[in-house]
């Protein structure tokens, strides 16, 4: 037989290829840019685009607006139709509340499935940072492949330093079916939370653990039969949006109602994928990127000849190794700084070490106890 | 006989007394808030008023603005007198060209004279920062009662430090006529140049030897015949400056004509006060301040309990011991900064080490390559 690669392009699953961006949480750790209703997925951290309108361009050429739904917070719903206006306005779903992505991807499920009962879906966020397009799109087709056999497919990034912040995935054996090369699809052994340093660095010795990237393909029907074994009464959420999508009604008219009956809030990950024995791993040949706070913007920028990111106009003398993020037009002129961040949006200004952007949020709630209501 | 201090309230040189303010230079190290057309003098550094008007302010009850005279540079002109509308508009004189403070003086002492030939004036910088008012009233008493004695009168201020950047004033007795105060007019014994660090610890121990101001009182007769004795061709521009007022003519068409046959570039102190052996000097019991950078502006503000100097809006976690200045109602939200330097202005921000700030101009420049020419 052919080798998974040239299968792919052909598969007939593929061409069916939905899209359910996740979209919800805030993004306090990037305050002042980020806010309650600014959240950073909304905010053009990296272009001129938004991350999340970078989520739906990386997808051109194998996830058309038309197939692409969103799952978000119910007070971002209209900036994020005014943001993608290729996508239905009916793709895009507020969420009441918050409740755990196990429950906001039932609800994205039932969306779909009630328009393609059939569908592949990829369940992507929109606050990662992807590069480049191609090995994305190449990830996805082998990861569409897999899903096409039934299994739930999750992505992988091999890591690159011994990051104690990310949950791993440990992979075995490619899928029988895939040619056994550095992209193929693989069986997933198990999944770890968060590990401790020496762990972390045994696991990137290893070779066999990549992270997890929070990012999933399936087909409709597997992953329904899945929240149906492991998460049933969330499976009746996914036939209850279904049957209110496929009745032409009003689903935001009657998600309170479907939200009031959730009772698991839970992840993805610990209510489905830890305890089923049906999950693949695609090993991601692109950079993947969390933008979760200052630092890690500063790694996305492109670094001047001093090691500088900037975004905006900055002179500096004798500056090295900061951050200067200025996207509206201010100019900043810096001596000596080393190692910091500069922040200018508007008539705000941050300025910090960048070892000490973790203490963002708590110099966003101190700036709420001076007054500062409107800039959270 | 009574008291110099008891004189001072009648006598009758006081009642005659004008102010010759002398604010021209530009205050590169306040860079990007002094610029070439935005000097510091004209800048509210402070407070609400600019520099300028805190000194015109300053004179209140002892000089009307109406015996204020202005030299500054040409292209200050208009601006000096939009900001001091009590001031006659032809008492604002715009040097063609900076030669030394020499000449810009001559040029105000013409300018004075020719309008009260007996007047008695105190000389005074646009750009220091003076408190109490009522200490500053009462040296400038002290003052003109030394001058209608026909001395030239210079202000000393007491060290606080052993600072290298400093000219100095030995003084000896107090004058034959003035009680021995402290605060008594004394003898000058003689001008020295900004000593190195033991030479200024020697005279911070010795007590005889205080900071040259920079501010002088004289009356027009000694003052003239000074210029005659130590700088003639000058004593001929203040002639020609006095022709010019003294007939109604224009003195700012006559002036490029004045200016141009000028041939001693000196200063007041170097050219006049040196070689004078009739040089008094009244230690000065007002705090005195000459804002040349951002860490001297820094210690004219007041502190708040984390040791910063703020005007504008902050917040700040584990921030000590810095600037920020941001009087346009821009919002700064700091992390974890030591002894820094953050200034916001409009859409112009600078961030440095506080004691980095001595290269500012040299950014400046940097911000000038950079094709930042409007902010010069």
């Amino acid at each position: 037989m052919s080798t998974a690669e040239s299968d792919v392009g052909t598969d007939p699953g593929s061409g069916r290829l939905w899209a359910l961006i996740v979209a919800g949480g805030s993004g306090t750790r990037l305050w002042p840019y980020s806010r309650r209703l600014r959240p950073k997925q909304l905010l053009p951290l990296l272009g001129e685009r938004s991350m999340l309108q970078a989520t739906v361009d990386r997808l051109a050429g194998r996830v058309a607006p038309e197939r692409v739904v969103v799952v978000t917070n119910a007070e971002y719903a209209e900036d994020v139709r005014r943001q993608l206006p290729d996508v239905p306005p009916d793709h895009v779903i507020g969420e009441p509340a918050a409740l755990g992505n196990a429950a906001a991807i039932a609800l994205g499920i039932g969306a779909i499935a009630s328009r393609d009962a059939g569908a592949t879906m990829a369940v992507l966020t929109a606050d990662h940072d992807i590069a480049p397009v191609d090995a994305f799109h190449a990830a996805l087709d082998r990861a569409a492949w897999a899903a096409s056999r039934g299994y739930l497919v999750t992505f992988g990034v091999r890591p690159t330093e011994p990051n104690t912040g990310y949950g791993y995935v440990e992979v075995g054996a490619a899928l029988e079916a895939a040619a056994d090369s550095a992209g193929a699809p693989r069986h997933v052994v198990r999944f770890v939370e968060k590990p401790d340093r020496a762990t972390a660095e045994a696991y990137l010795a290893s070779g066999s653990f990549l992270w997890n990237s929070g990012m999933f393909v399936w087909t409709a029907p597997a992953i329904t039969a899945a929240y149906r074994d492991h998460l049933p009464r969330l499976a009746r959420t996914i036939e209850a949006v279904a049957a209110v999508v496929g009745a032409g009604a009003d689903l935001g008219a009657a998600l309170p109602g479907i939200w009031a009956a959730v009772e698991d809030r839970t992840t993805i990950d610990y209510g489905i994928l830890e305890p089923s024995g049906n999950v693949a791993c695609v090993p991601a040949a692109f950079g993947w990127r969390d933008i979760g706070a200052w630092p890690q913007l500063a790694d996305a920028l492109p670094a001047d000849d001093q090691g500088n990111a900037v975004r905006g106009r900055h002179v500096g003398i004798d500056t090295r190794g900061s951050l200067v993020f200025a996207p509206d037009g201010a100019r900043v002129a810096t001596i000596g700084l080393t190692d910091m961040v500069v922040v200018v949006l508007g008539d705000i200004v941050l300025v910090c070490p960048r070892d000490r952007a973790q203490d963002v949020k708590a110099l966003a709630e101190a700036a709420r106890a001076a007054g500062w209501a409107d800039l959270m």
